[in-house]
């Protein structure tokens, strides 16, 4: 069954960097979206973001960018501002879509826009709600969190940056909402999503916020999970498992996995304590830790594994994420087609682990994972396709500076 | 202006517990939906879920379920069952809309939803791809994060269940996503998305199992951010600040707020090294630090904060947890409308910050946090109102225990 994805013919412009606004991009773009990322010309600070491949090519932007067109124009001319709007403005119920990162910019100004079509839909992410700069890390240092990562005094910072990631998602909700009014309605939107707003609002939605205001903020609890039993135990052979009792099923199971139910037993007989309950386990959680702790000390990561997996207990090994990519490699080697990521081969690299959609259309087969285009690869096709301006006149913008890319 | 939320009239069903599928059903009654969740009688196992209000009631299952209506049905019975597979099927092209995290429950199996209504749209959360549990601390330990986070050698969890959110948002996305293709084809969707293949696309997109892949995997580099310069430095009055410099202008502007300009200019020169990229920056941030970190012992917060902020450097404090909650309590009582938190009184808990949502609709008012409600508060209302069922009917379903809540 190979449905077109479900975004086919929905056309959004994306004048975004880094990673919040072209990941909510590429979102759109895995679902079928024709995304029109333009760029200055050269290409935007994040063009060479690191990571690089041995060639050069940066592996964040190839990889934040797969599935889009690229075109390029001076921005620092009228003539550049004045394409970028025509693309934007461009006709049809499913154009009109707008997802940038460029606060402030007077030829981003939903006046300017609005005037080429009065039903855009124009999101702006932004690092605060006033519109001043404000990046992940900078965000998360105000969340509280990184007082409440690992152990000591020191605040400790995330290293996956969450916070671009959930306002990218968001961003992609948002625009779909805003297309789904529109089409209802015939109304336009002009949105707007802060990464110091998605952060607020994720900590206050998990509860943590009412927390501390009521009067019991959270505390630094290294690798246990809050309010339940969850920690990481080592194996003989010194590798970390992640081990988890949340329901009464998985703590069972961990118990049968290790064989430890007798020692539980007498110790809730004989102490007087419920293991029971999550509150039970959770204010237990050392001595559940340093009794299922000498069970490991004594299995080496396979038979433990195993023994788990045989009881049904909730477990993960640690990964250093090399051997997260030389397990997904062997995979797609082994020509596995419900691996999350294949083999690709991306231009200015060469093949590469690269992700498909996370999200599964049971009636839409599973295709190779789109690479990224070159920067400026789509520059006279969109002008063309999208503007309809001739090959000759693409071909002077080109010569002048005032659009990059390959001429027609 | 007040027009209505963009997905006023749009209708999903939600049966799902903890972070991911809540989050996401959340997100989408954000913008307007009527998201019925339907627990068990009683609710499920996050209904009582830490942290707690001093008062007992949850405050993650409030936080996590604002602004839905709550059924409860007795879903090991076949009445119960066919009630809720009656609310999931109800007619309506804004109706028929699934979110759940049960995999292998035979009631939600896909075929015998379907039976019901052909164009359903029916996504499933699941903790890996191949429908076995995974919870976001296990699905975090196979990623490679935790040994990329803090220092030392041991594994670092981290503290925000970061791929719930993001699981639960790209849920969101893609329900939209497929009720936009079944409003043009009428086709239905079967959809599955796995906080498994949420972690690795992640990473993937990043760049970093392509740079693992490749032959060169991240190091730990405990509060740096890669490739660019940002650290966390020390205040005289023993506060932590995030300080980065991404840009150019971010560089000019931290050197300038700590006068360290002529400094780093004799370094440059002297020991000749590049400060003016990324990459130069990035190859020398244990000098930058110690540079700069000199300023900082001499400078107390105020000072230090004015400072960077007159020179448009980027920087954060950190807080703590309860000194976020404190800011914003604060931000709230000054009459704030900007605020992205309202405190809002919750039954069950009283007067408490509560989050808005974080996507800004310039032409939508804002709208005071909406509440959660009571286990079982709409059991009685939706009975009636999407199935049209009569006072005496649910009276008696609620008498036999096949539905919870309160009898009209």
């Amino acid at each position: 069954m190979t449905a077109p994805l479900p975004l086919t013919g929905v056309r959004v412009v994306e004048c975004a960097s880094y990673v919040a606004g072209p990941s909510g991009g590429m979102g759109l773009a895995r679902l079928g979206a024709d995304v029109i990322r333009v760029d200055p010309i050269g290409g935007a600070p994040d063009v060479t973001r690191w990571p690089l491949a041995p060639s050069g090519t940066s592996l964040y932007w190839t990889g934040l960018n797969k599935g889009k067109r690229s075109v390029e124009l001076n921005l620092t001319t009228d003539e550049g501002k004045e394409l970028l709007a025509a693309l934007i403005a461009a006709p049809g119920p499913e154009s009109g879509l707008l997802l940038h990162n460029r606060a402030g910019r007077d030829w981003l100004s939903d006046d300017v826009l609005r005037a080429h079509r009065p039903d855009l839909i124009h999101l702006a992410v932004q690092g605060r709600r006033d519109g001043s700069p404000a990046l992940d890390y900078t965000v998360n240092a105000t969340t509280g969190i990184p007082y409440l990562t690992g152990s000591g005094t020191t605040a400790v910072n995330h290293t996956l940056p969450a916070w671009d990631l959930i306002t990218g998602s968001h961003a992609a909700t948002a625009l779909l909402a805003a297309l789904w009014r529109r089409q209802r309605t015939g109304e336009g939107a002009h949105l707007r999503i802060a990464l110091e707003d998605v952060a607020i609002t994720s900590v206050a939605d998990l509860g943590w916020l009412a927390e501390a205001q009521l009067g019991a903020p959270r505390q630094r609890d290294g690798n246990y999970v809050f309010g339940t039993y969850g920690d990481v135990l080592t194996t003989r052979d010194n590798r970390h498992v992640m081990v988890m009792a949340m329901t009464p099923r998985q703590w069972q199971a961990l118990q049968t996995a290790t064989g430890t139910q007798p020692v539980f037993d007498a110790l809730t007989t004989t102490l007087r304590i419920d293991l029971s309950t999550e509150d039970g386990r959770y204010a237990n959680r050392r001595l559940i830790s340093s009794v299922l702790q000498r069970w490991f000390t004594d299995h080496d990561l396979p038979k433990a594994t195993a023994a788990l997996d045989n009881a049904g207990a909730l477990h993960a090994p640690y990964n250093t994420i090399g051997e997260l990519a030389a397990t997904l490699e062997a995979e797609h080697t082994t020509g596995s087609t419900d691996s999350i990521v294949t083999n690709t081969d991306q231009p200015g690299i060469g093949p590469v682990l690269t992700a498909r959609s996370p999200i599964r259309w049971d009636d839409t087969a599973a295709r190779p994972a789109p690479t990224a285009p070159h920067l400026g690869a789509d520059t006279a096709t969109v002008l063309s396709g999208v503007l309809g301006l001739s090959d000759t006149h693409i071909a002077a913008l080109i010569a002048k500076g005032i659009a990059g890319g390959t001429p027609p």
